[in-house]
């Protein structure tokens, strides 16, 4: 069993990146509904996310989204983040929301829109060398809605040659991070479905060339801590984009749909090395906060990755072993369920209080005012958004 | 074995409704992607929806959905559509796009909120009442995101009462049809997520509630024609919803995704007596074409209803009632199977023929002009979309 | 928040029926590994389920399954379950395991094959009379495999057609519980596939017929409290079949795959007032150890139901009320998650320690050297099995 | 369009493995129905193949299932194929029916249930040396039911070590062919899952071993064609397990559930090459014909991939190839559709009429007695099954 103080080691130096358009509105096809205080530009996100890392003190990056996050000064705005004791992350590409991407984008049938896209991926890199960000992280809307609506294979081909092209252009120590959807927006065919196709790109684009694994991206019953043991296995996993599902793709806060499956991921990365901090793998949430407020949303969900991180350290692995090389069905059950059952919110506030932090972040956040403040400073403009 | 004639004069009566929004713009949470031509008011979506019913001529009546739809005189829009040879259709209630709607309509935890909602729903019988519309089609996208947000049970009492309101202020020409939906834009929890629950509510409202079924809003795997057979038994199955999926409600052309599906479907709508126009079945279209042309592609999915009539309209159910009476597994299998695997297009040709249309719709509109008219015409303004 | 005592006796109250065939082999259709100690007879099976009983004190009834639990004097059965303080439950017709009912039996096509299975299920009911049971547990596996194989309303005319009859045949106390499954063994309709089904029938039977949730028998993704909840509204719901799964009707250990939504079930319970023995709500396990021994299987299964129930008792209601009543959705979820935190066990163990059991069943079965007992004296005859 | 004689030519080369244990009994876990007739050994199973190829023409091999097929002496064994004008297909092996088999095979925590597994697997590739087989199809059972059971990313250690044992072993002309599933008999983890697992196993191992698709071993909803284009476009295709299912591995006779999905993935396999000779794609049968009689269920399975088989072939690729690149979806589409929707049955009678052969196989197969026949003689005896 990991030492108690091994185990709140672990806890403090773990990092969690929140994602700048989590903070912005967000819906579903029928409608986003607003909120009172959203952001209207990047450094207002980043002072959101400041306040999550405030309370917390585990969130001290944050993903960008090109071009929602466009701005003229990268250099200026992780500036700004620095001033409020964050960092800049992940570089997310956009390629899906311009009309000329109707068909796709770097798999699109047409070279000037691959060429458009392609440049876009560029165009992220380079503001990757500007923000100092290490990871670029690649999700492709690409796919079809009818049968015959395109050549699948022939669009592999034009996926590789695109993914190849910005490989060469990735500095030393910079990534890419590639990702793979079940479907949506895409509704018959899409180009990187399933943790196979990502591995299979990866594979062969190389070393810096890494799967991420979204939660909420999966077919109905997939294993996905099985998935994260065997890339964790192969040396190809990135990181984690992470939110919780009940059906799709619901971006749900992590953790509220199925607080076991969380532990049981957490417990196949702690086993694998990944929470290592030399493994290279990313702990990013990615959601969308439709109904509910969006920063003490995305607190509960940073404290979520707490919580079944601590669960999934404090499992016996010897006791588990032990039990599992001797067949011992019910035993090395029960020496999991152990560490799931037991209740580590007294473990983590003690964390907290070690950090110099409130035990409780929720409470010390709505105490904070914070929410108040934004209501009431952050009136005309035009609030961010998914399209935004 | 149904009779040649017999099975023309089934095919010509058929009549299939169009959605005046699958003539406007729409799309996924990601982006919805314009296309020229696209109407800017109702008017101009029963401008292309009669060139739907001109080319098939099995189209007649277009469903209205308000307050997409709101017009200051329905009952000149009625006259528009009576000029164009068509008639309104069903009226489709909204109580999805309001801010107020946020955590549902008339489920709503606040009284006044529900009020609101059920305000709306009059006013849609009122509209009912000025188009001659026989159904009001309610979907409800209520439910919640989270466990816990809302009283499960609470929210049904909620439900049952504004049923109850919207029954008791029908004519007595006039219809609840209820429809159910599994996830969507609600996560968690749907108010009347199934068969099931839509059945139970419209057993209690009585005779004038009846329940619709879209083909694309089940749990994977679910055996729709099952639902379709046990609706007709009970005398409840007011209509459907077409379109096709391969994941989740993914508002594709209906047919494109499992044409053996749809023609199971029809097969037991043939079985059990819901093609009689006095069964009071409706066959209503409810799809998004998100990147396909709309006119052709309604134009297409019409007559994908249609094929899969004709082979149900095919099965020799002599010979299939005397294979199953038997046993005879796979005599009974190859029955259907022998109608399914008929090329049912050159008989299709022949009953347009009968009528005076051309024998391929899909031709006739392209040579007609029609997309060139609209595409140069219809400029400026706003176009119709989800939102419009 | 209930009051700790209130909780302490509902769980000292709360009755687990285990079943008898739980104590037998079973496996897939692949292969069904025996076990050392199995039971060779009926009486051997309550033998080992008063082990149940013993070790958790909740587990005082033992559903049976005819034909597998056939013995010539059902009396001198239930005087040996009253010898070791147990008490005989719900009886299981079988009529899915004679050859002759490949093609159906209550809805089979032929009348014989009807004709025998009515008379099998009047058995049960002679055999309820003789035991003192309340109720008669139908699952019926019929259903078709191919489209066609037969006539899916004739089907649903002929289940109603056996339903009344044996409904018919109640007497005054007993009941119908009509359980529906998703799938399995029939691969294309089953005709009692899901709870509108059974519903649907129930309601025309009458009071006595209630609707029995068997937890591995819904499509993916469906939400099962929720039907708990409006069951528990209709005044339908007879009980549970309680087991887990991954993937289809798995029939793991219950809380093995999901304890989550085991806690939101047992909340919709206790929210519903179906935890009151006066609502008529039977606990059941109906579960497969295949590859784990089998009785303290059955006491874990056991332990995690009294988990669950546990921290469904300990959600602060009124707290969780007030934030529903506001539209609160993170306040709400929290109410309900603080709950499912909550390590229960302590609790758990002063409730057996106040009932004179020892705090930790599964270790004082292991002492109690019943395993190595019934390995060692159970040896020759023919081991029971789910066939046998 | 490809020429009606270079249709006709393929059509006529096709060939379709046909197994032995789909002439035997089976079932599900509930209950295998037998039936009369039903071979009694590895002979009468080559007796009743050779009917299936008689009336077909296109079914000239047979795969064999180790142990269940055990002969003393595989060359006689071969001789008899050879005299029914058959030939013995690929060796599956069984490494799933043991009782030291409980907690897996080859990835079992015991060296010494690994090492019998391994023993199996070799003694498998001694009897493809006997029979001349180029295929070794290895499908495992391995997995876990319970999460803790045991450690996802040893197993994958373990399988990684017994498949390059076995790799070696192989001969020139041999490969392996590795199978994946997505659940079933395990039901928590299953060690190789999915295509990627299989994937990357088969890559590290070499050009000899291939990955192969069991079209009913797949989540619901996945894209089995875009797994096919993507397997021929990396050179990973070895072969089909061909059959059909509504929910999860139901073993249906193949094109029974999905028609059109069959046909689209013949498409691809046309699309990609697979359907020369030279690209070395198994076209494989893997049913059970658990309700119908077995010869005849066959025979239409044979024939409904030749059905689908013509279909692909049909499809105008020029005029797919030209919408395609022009982006006109519905164009597209409808060039796919237009085969899907061809009645190819007169075009198949051709064939088979070119061929010598009764244009309808199944009516020829009633007509020749042979039903009968082995009704009549294969009395006594114990009849083939699953375990058997």
């Amino acid at each position: 069993m990991t030492a108690p103080s091994a185990v709140k080691a672990a806890l403090t130096s773990q990092a969690i990146e929140t994602p700048s358009w989590a903070y912005g509105n967000s819906g579903t096809r029928f409608k986003v509904f607003a909120q009172p205080g959203v952001p209207r530009d990047p450094r207002e996100k980043l002072d959101d996310a400041a306040q999550v890392h405030r309370h917390t003190g585990v969130a001290p990056t944050v993903a960008l989204h090109i071009p929602w996050d466009r701005v003229d000064d990268y250099a200026a705005l992780a500036r700004h983040a620095d001033d409020l004791g964050l960092r800049l992350g992940a570089i997310n590409a956009n390629v899906f929301q311009d009309d000329d991407y109707k068909l796709g984008s770097v798999c699109h049938p047409e070279a000037a829109v691959r060429r458009k896209a392609l440049d876009h991926l560029f165009e992220c890199v380079d503001i990757m060398d500007a923000t100092g960000s290490r990871d670029l992280k690649l999700w492709f809307s690409d796919g079809t809605n009818y049968p015959g609506q395109d050549d699948i294979r022939a669009r592999q081909d034009r996926l590789a040659e695109a993914l190849t092209a910005v490989y060469e252009r990735l500095g030393d120590d910079q990534r890419i991070l590639l990702e793979y959807k079940f479907f949506e927006p895409a509704f018959y065919t899409t180009d990187v479905p399933d943790w196979g196709t990502a591995y299979a790109h990866c594979l062969k684009l190389g070393p810096k060339a890494q799967v991420v694994v979204d939660t909420g991206h999966h077919a109905p019953g997939t294993n996905i801590e099985f998935i994260v043991a065997l890339l964790l296995r192969e040396g190809k996993l990135g990181g984690f984009d992470f939110n919780s599902r009940f059906y799709a793709d619901d971006d749900l806060m992590v953790g509220a749909a199925d607080p076991f499956q969380l532990f049981r991921i957490m417990y196949e990365v702690v086993r694998g090395g990944g929470l290592d901090p030399a493994a290279g793998v990313a702990f990013m949430l990615d959601q969308c906060h439709n109904i509910e407020p969006k920063v003490p949303a995305i607190i509960r969900s940073v404290m979520n990755v707490q919580e079944a991180t601590a669960k999934a350290l404090l499992v016996d692995r010897d006791a588990l072993a032990a039990a599992q090389a001797s067949g011992d069905v019910l035993g090395a059950n029960a020496a999991l369920m152990d560490a799931f059952s037991t209740d580590v919110r007294p473990l983590l506030a003690e964390v907290r209080a070690d950090a110099g932090l409130d035990p409780d972040p929720v409470a010390a956040y709505h105490r904070s005012g914070w929410a108040e403040k934004i209501t009431e400073e952050r009136k005309g403009g035009q609030q961010a958004g998914w399209g935004a």
